[in-house]
């Protein structure tokens, strides 16, 4: 066992915040690193020690690996926590630390390499048993083989360029009649915008819903679960509120969710805490879709309804320490909202702004935690996420903790700049959202007006 | 059953704010009042209305019954929330507001009266079963008396003047030996000061903790307690730190301190929400001393550890609905620590101060609640209580509740002002608050320097 004493954050804004709190709980010191713009962030406050790393551009401050792993060394940290975003799933980084000596607060460079390549990912993952989007097995190269593959695929599906992107060379085919045409269109499309006719098919998962399953593992072969988190609120695939747990999935579906992300875990002996991403249809068919090996920014409404601490389990784990819970211990109580705060401005088109902070006020009271790097006087920049604060619910159902977040946007004050606070209200109050009756389409069809 | 769409606050500071939440999150709306000096105060700008009800002096505002009442007709409030403090334990308010169709937030105004009166509160519990300190049947008329009626009481003894007050025509008395001397002392020192001799006997509770037991009640005689908490951390008989659970009570003294709580409720047919306080000696024998007829600034710690938002079943007992919870779903989960925040200065004898807030900055993330009605600009006022601001952490065990309350006083931030947050930090870090091993004595001598 390895004891911590000091921890380096790679990182800046309300999740360097976060680490330096469970840090402080743990007796352990903090080391923040900013760049030049940000000497006067709450994080930099707030830790035990503060390094400047480089001027505003991420590559030359919070990208520069070397220059964070020199502060490592020069504060004689024992351990880099890379928080979310940036360097987080930076394999090489991972690996630097581990070559210096440095624990890196994460699983092992080698498992985030596996998992960073979305192809092999998904092979990982899937021999493990996990299903992954049905679909063909590499390159559909001819049309008799692109009806072959169809029987095994299912309709509808998706004929997409291997070179695609931007949804040119792709097509969706709803029935096999009409899979002739769609086969041939995408590879002529494809011939001509990227010079490349190759093509590959998978079923197509008509606005699906997003549900994640935490998972936290140590260096003794523990693994558990900690439920999932429902994140279909999203806007061009950017969560906007999330859930904790998904109350509309029935318990039978869940079971399996946790099954195979178990089962994933283990095929690949994970270590600290990840996630396994999933879509889901309309009749709760999941499909694997990516492995984030890394705390998220939702975490804490896992942390509220199971009263772990992940951060904290991270840094046990790194130490060597086994879990402090086993799967038996964790029991879901009641039902957490994430609402993310992002100085933006939603009715011209989510434009991220910047600008001073004056008068600020953050709901409080029962069943409200607030994540913030933020203080009246604090200039937000332009250089980085627009994400300035993370308002989080919970209480003992769904309804009372929807009516916790509708009461905490209606009492969160933030002058001197625009957020997304009143759209996030317009949201909640959706008929669709109270309903929970909703997946990854519900925001654009709200822009849209096609629902209230 | 009686639907209250509109309820007026009769208080001010983080309770009425307190109460604000609870309402808007069940779709009721919110009258506030305030006196000229309180027109920028959070809970004025927080209520959906407010009324100025009179000026700085207490008896012409907020004791103001009658212009209380008018704002509540005038703003046709169905019910009257009193808070704690104030008008929160005044029958003739109550019964004002009963006779006026006004639903009071608290217990019927017989019980307010019953509970009000000691002599009686003390009497109408002892005839439920519940222990009280064993005292002389009324006065000690001669010296052979005091010796029959000490060997009931049993030793130490207190020997105290009826017209008392401010230990004069008291003795302590520690065995039978003394007792002549000590009956002497008392009867002509009470002569001498007070020109009247009468006293009466006690037994003496050295140092005692304070502990205090959790009580709901419905109108339809269902009553459940909430489980006790721990309020020994007092100076000035002023509760300064407070934590629920009780950890260092047997478990057979905490079952026998629920029984006997509900026994006492269920005789009086208590509604509402109310308190039981004990003193509990070193054997853990405990006495009732009052029931407090009213919510308590230390509730959120009993919310923390049970879910139960204490506001809201207040509210749906008044409107004369269940309660939600019946006593087998009502389980302790972790352990939770209130850290009252005082505007005063405690290297000055604890004076309290006033003035501007600047800037601020409250404890938060995982495990922190904040109550409070400050905001930067905000100026304290001469004319109240000092208490500012409550921080409530909560976690899995005692241990890490302690260690969220050091970060969260490290972390606090209040600028302008002087306050209690470093002494309250020493409190924590003390020796005998840490080893769970104090009783009501813990602040004077950590004062005095007896401890550290």
């Amino acid at each position: 066992m390895k004891l911590i004493q000091k921890v380096l954050i790679a990182n800046r804004g309300e999740i360097a915040i976060r680490i330096i709190r469970s840090l402080r709980e743990m007796n352990i010191k903090s080391v923040a690193i900013y760049s030049t713009v940000d000497k006067d962030s709450l994080h930099v406050m707030l830790a035990d020690e503060a390094v400047c790393i480089g001027d505003h551009r991420l590559i030359n401050s919070y990208l520069n690996k070397n220059a964070i792993l020199q502060a490592a060394i020069n504060t004689q940290a024992q351990a880099i926590h890379p928080g979310y975003g940036l360097l987080s799933e930076n394999a090489s980084f991972a690996k630097a630390c581990h070559h210096l000596g440095l624990e890196f607060i994460g699983p092992h460079y080698k498992t985030i390499e596996l998992m960073g390549d979305k192809q092999s990912a998904r092979e990982t993952i899937r021999a493990a048993g996990v299903p992954i989007v049905p679909g063909s097995k590499g390159l559909v190269s001819n049309l008799d083989e692109a009806h072959q593959q169809a029987k095994h695929i299912g309709f509808p599906l998706l004929v997409k360029a291997t070179a695609g992107g931007g949804g040119k060379g792709m097509r969706i085919c709803y029935d096999k009649e009409s899979l002739s045409h769609a086969y041939q269109q995408a590879v002529l499309e494809a011939q001509t915008v990227f010079g490349d006719g190759s093509v590959y098919m998978e079923r197509f998962i008509e606005n699906p819903r997003h549900i994640e399953v935490q998972i936290l593992g140590d260096k003794h072969e523990n693994i558990v679960h900690l439920f999932e988190r429902e994140c279909s609120v999203q806007r061009n695939n950017q969560k906007m509120i999330e859930e904790a747990p998904a109350h509309n999935i029935k318990p039978a579906t869940q079971k399996k969710l946790y099954d195979v992300a178990l089962k994933a875990a283990h095929s690949i002996q994970y270590e600290s805490a990840g996630t396994l991403e999933f879509i889901m249809d309309k009749d709760e068919n999941f499909y694997f879709i990516e492995m984030n090996t890394r705390i998220q920014v939702e975490h804490p409404i896992t942390e509220q309804i199971t009263g772990v601490d992940l951060i904290k389990e991270q840094i046990r784990i790194a130490e060597g320490r086994r879990l402090s819970v086993t799967q038996s211990d964790l029991k879901i109580n009641g039902c957490s909202l994430e609402l993310r705060i992002n100085a933006e401005d939603p009715y011209d088109k989510f434009k991220p702004v910047s600008g001073k902070i004056g008068a600020i006020h953050f709901p409080g009271g029962h069943g409200i935690r607030v994540d913030s790097f933020l203080y009246q006087g604090y200039t937000i920049l332009p250089f980085y996420d627009s994400m300035i604060a993370k308002i989080i619910v919970h209480s003992s159902s769904r309804e009372d903790a929807i009516e916790k977040a509708i009461r905490s946007m209606e009492e969160l004050n933030i002058e001197g700049i625009k957020t997304n606070q009143e759209f996030q209200l317009e949201i909640l109050l959706s008929e669709a959202f109270l309903d929970n009756n909703y997946d990854t389409s519900l925001v654009e069809k709200f822009l849209k007006g096609e629902i209230q």
